[in-house]
């Protein structure tokens, strides 16, 4: 089995040496990942920019390559270019910090993901439930090591992705694994305004998770109770419901014929 | 009705100020956008920066403001921190060059929508099929209008937003507005590999785009054929048709009480 090892914490991060750790006893292992900080940088691609690629050295053994970009761009890289193979399998992580509910959205861990199942390549994003810096990933390894033996078992369709949170727990606290959805939490978010040095002012995005439990199969509500949330994301985003009656109600309001220049004017507008 | 406006072009961007101007007859309109172009930013959030706020003139009068982020910090920060009144509707665009399809995914233009949706707010992100520097966007201005005017009467639910990707034809040459889904073209992607004046090696993002064109209701599709397309989006991820069998497969596979250290040794390592 090849593997592709990335995260969004940046090369240096503990979380992903724990990963291609834990993974290596399966096959081969590289390493391909943001040489610096990327959280919350969602899907975000580096097109307008260059990108540098610097190998990547661990206890003396070149284990992979550092890249200026983001986690999607590390995935597209190495696969299309970097890698002498084509990877059976992307795992991205371990996040430092969960990535349920709308944090998907914003997740580098996951956008890393996403890029892998995007290429046609069998993808899982990993994330702890810790913020501590400190933080011990073993179970967190073990069980990501047992998902990515087992995947080929699990039936995951191309197209689809496993996002995986992880209590921090010692393993023998783990209550299990349990099959979730994308939850319904939100962050309440504000931005502190403040003074720099020179007294100019600047903002900085602050915030608290609004946890949401009124979803008894959601990802956050697995993780809260104990249990290893994996949720099978997909990039399927037309709202189907809607199409139906959104069709109806343009052909009833924008008529082709109205059309026109007259027709677009907004009211009280002169011509 | 009292609108905001931002993009993912950047503050100096044609198509931002047709939009912004297209919209000034229908109530009052305030521009934040990024400070420079930020295409291909994906959902990304500035959590680990400051963000500054600079006052944008537009001929002589202040219009809005400029902020080091991208479209989805653009939209945070007014709604929570700049703006003195909630906006009835988040107006993202007009992006040069269509988003449909895998595009969705990566678009700093659909992304300050789905923030202002998140936020609960109505949105809609508007992008032109036009890649040329000089471009006309007075049809996709006058389109951009008619949606936000008559956005009540579509009954959109809170939660999904309407990406609208606009044909760079004269109005007269339009042929309609069709409701679409999220199509299924994609990119075929390389890195051209090039060496600095320096002799140092870099990648640069290439590719083209793969225009499919077998789902006849898709975005792309309705675009070629010279349409305005509507695709609704909600970001419901879940691949909710996996979840039982998913759920069978972990509960054959990984039984709770094999969930310990010796269970998750991979084959052949030694304990």
């Amino acid at each position: 089995m090849r593997i592709l090892v990335t995260n969004d914490d940046g090369i240096e991060a503990a979380g992903l040496h724990a990963l291609a750790d834990a993974l290596r006893p399966l096959g081969e292992v590289v390493i391909v990942a943001p040489d610096r900080q990327q959280s919350a940088v969602g899907h975000a691609l580096t097109v307008s920019e260059p990108l540098r690629v610097v190998p990547f050295r661990s206890n003396g053994q070149h284990v992979g390559y550092a890249v200026n970009g983001t986690p999607a761009d590390c995935v597209k890289l190495a696969v299309t270019s970097l890698l002498p193979w084509r990877p059976d399998v992307v795992a991205s992580g371990i996040n430092h910090g969960r990535n349920t509910a709308v944090n998907i959205l914003y997740s580098g861990t996951v956008s890393a993901a996403t890029e892998g199942t995007l290429l046609g390549i069998p993808s899982l994003a990993f994330s702890l439930d810790a913020y501590q810096p400190e933080v011990d990933f073993r179970a967190a390894s073990l069980i990501a090591r047992y998902l990515v033996q087992h995947l080929p078992q699990l039936g995951v369709p191309l197209g689809t992705l496993l996002n995986v949170n992880i209590p921090a727990l010692p393993l023998e606290q783990i209550r299990g694994i349990r099959v979730t959805r994308q939850g319904a939490s939100v962050w309440r978010d504000w931005y502190e305004r403040r003074r720099d040095p020179w007294g100019r002012e600047y903002f900085w995005l602050a915030g608290e998770y609004l946890l949401a439990d009124g979803i008894p199969d959601a990802d956050d509500v697995a993780l809260v109770q104990g249990y290893v949330s994996i949720t099978p994301i997909r990039y399927e985003l037309t709202d189907f419901e809607l199409l139906e009656p959104l069709s109806r109600a343009v052909d009833e309001l924008l008529p082709l014929p109205r059309m026109s220049h007259t027709s677009c004017k907004a009211d009280g507008e002169t011509a």
